[in-house]
């Protein structure tokens, strides 16, 4: 693995090579703006991570990197109207700042761009890649829609949820490593293992988000911690707690949620979250996650030395603080 | 060409094998609704064509042809939301009998969808077929953000105009049929003038449109004639009045847009525009668009015999009265 900035430069410089035209400006503006606010460039790092793994350049997976990046800001336009998000990495969203018909519309444009670039590939490549990009895309939309239904459900079991995080985030991860390994012309059992560790990650790393919004370190977090019990949101940890309560603990789990002394409601319910080992189970889940992960890439039919930048990504996630 | 029937059928009975599944319910059960609306099923229609054209089966480009009639009403979904249309097909459009975010994401995952579709035709024709639809794609949504500026807009040129219904609706027609050549292996001169030919019955189309709104026999059409005159919509009709206008005419013109009495309105509305020629004007339009579909379908090298279905489609598209 070389410094990240060699693949976030590379990357950058790919994004800003995107063709946007100057008309209709309303279309294209909100996709200038949104595709720069940045972020980590994550899902597209794994592609070109995906396909040095197997010895391929970064250069030749570049286009479908970016294509992964391109669906992954369609998608957070998308959801950001329909979560009705006034901001995104500290910005407005596009909804916000346009309107809404202007970020369905330049959703929609940008979920096609990503098809422009996934098609700069090879030709050789193409089938196979549109064939797992399709797939991954409808599961993305799948576990948006599953989120969106599980805010009236009141019988969301822990499968239930862990099946929404996996569809809605999980698969991407896997999808964008699985792209990288695809360019790189792997056997199907390595394009299998890559996506396996990919998705295992991701559920991983999901699980974790929801443990650190209660449990971070208030000093580190960039955010509000208690931030998803405020809200009453449906977490791994809000789930747990319940399936461990018993009748008189749900009952103040109820209560809890209705209490508008916001410090004593995160207080109190990280304190009966403790008292029933809430977050051990949630931990327990999240590491027979990484367990799976790391099988999958034991499994990997390459040198040990190439899977070293994919251990310590998986580690660095799982160890993060924020 | 065979018999309309035997087109739709196959179209239908292909439709019909789109897999939805069953979960979540709330993504799929629209696009089952919506899916089975109905239609002419006119954009599919022109792929088979397209392809028979060229000596090829209408089965060889089924594929192809139900992803340009589900792309279609992927752009159908969210126009509705875009313009709050309450009904489609005199039923409920996806956002009125779900809701707005319901009708956001189950719009894209029928645009996936189209490319699922469009995937499962051969490997070799995969790269233009893409190419063409992407292009295609971002154009139709291109002619819709025009269309929505167009609203507030107070400087739409005519050449505007024809441009905004040229991507909105024209563009996808003459993909449609190009599609169809491509599968068929044809010339690049030959794809060109299919498309063009397409293109311009398009534009032809829509202006028609526009035209019998105000002019069609009230007995005959389907809906109330006059319909754009009463919401005050920019059509070729307006803008053209307003072109050939004296400063006179145009203040007689807005003070119609204002008046409350929707007879009167309709009635004074068509007197002034056919005291301005914007008809005729219109229709001069209509012709010449007309005119370049036929020099372009002349100009493809296929046998006479072999285009009359397609002068025939062109004739029934132009003669009709709703």
């Amino acid at each position: 693995m070389q410094d990240l900035a060699a693949y976030t430069n590379a990357l950058e410089n790919e994004i800003n090579q995107i063709d946007f035209p100057q008309h209709p400006s309303n279309l294209y503006d909100p996709l200038r703006y949104f595709m720069a606010l940045g972020g980590k460039r994550m899902r597209p790092i794994l592609t070109l991570l995906g396909t040095e793994l197997f010895g391929n350049s970064k250069e030749s997976a570049i286009h479908a990197a970016v294509a992964i990046e391109v669906f992954h800001n369609f998608s957070l336009i998308h959801d950001d109207i329909m979560d009705e998000a006034p901001l995104r990495r500290n910005k407005e969203t596009v909804h916000t700042k346009w309107n809404r018909n202007i970020a369905i519309l330049s959703g929609d444009v940008l979920l096609v761009k990503a098809y422009q670039l996934l098609a700069k590939q090879n030709n050789e490549h193409l089938p196979a890649l549109l064939h797992l990009f399709n797939q991954t895309a409808i599961e993305v939309c799948e576990g948006q829609q599953m989120d969106m239904d599980f805010e009236t459900r009141k019988d969301v079991s822990i499968e239930d949820y862990v099946e929404m995080i996996r569809l809605k985030t999980s698969v991407l991860l896997g999808c964008a490593l699985e792209i990288g390994a695809i360019i790189a012309n792997v056997s199907e059992s390595n394009r299998r293992h890559i996506y396996d560790f990919g998705q295992h990650i991701g559920i991983a790393f999901q699980i974790q988000d929801d443990i650190l919004d209660l449990y971070a370190d208030p000093e580190k977090f960039g955010k509000q911690v208690g931030g998803d019990v405020i809200a009453n949101k449906k977490t791994l940890l809000n789930l747990k707690a319940f399936e461990l309560a018993d009748t008189e603990q749900k009952e103040i789990l109820h209560q809890l949620s209705g209490t508008n002394d916001l410090n004593f409601k995160v207080e109190k319910t990280r304190e009966l979250y403790d008292q029933l080992g809430a977050r051990t189970a949630c931990e327990k889940i999240m590491q027979a996650h990484y367990d799976l992960a790391m099988t999958a890439l034991n499994e990997l039919e390459v040198d040990a030395a190439a899977k070293e930048p994919l251990i310590g990504l998986a580690d660095f996630l799982m160890m993060r603080e924020v």
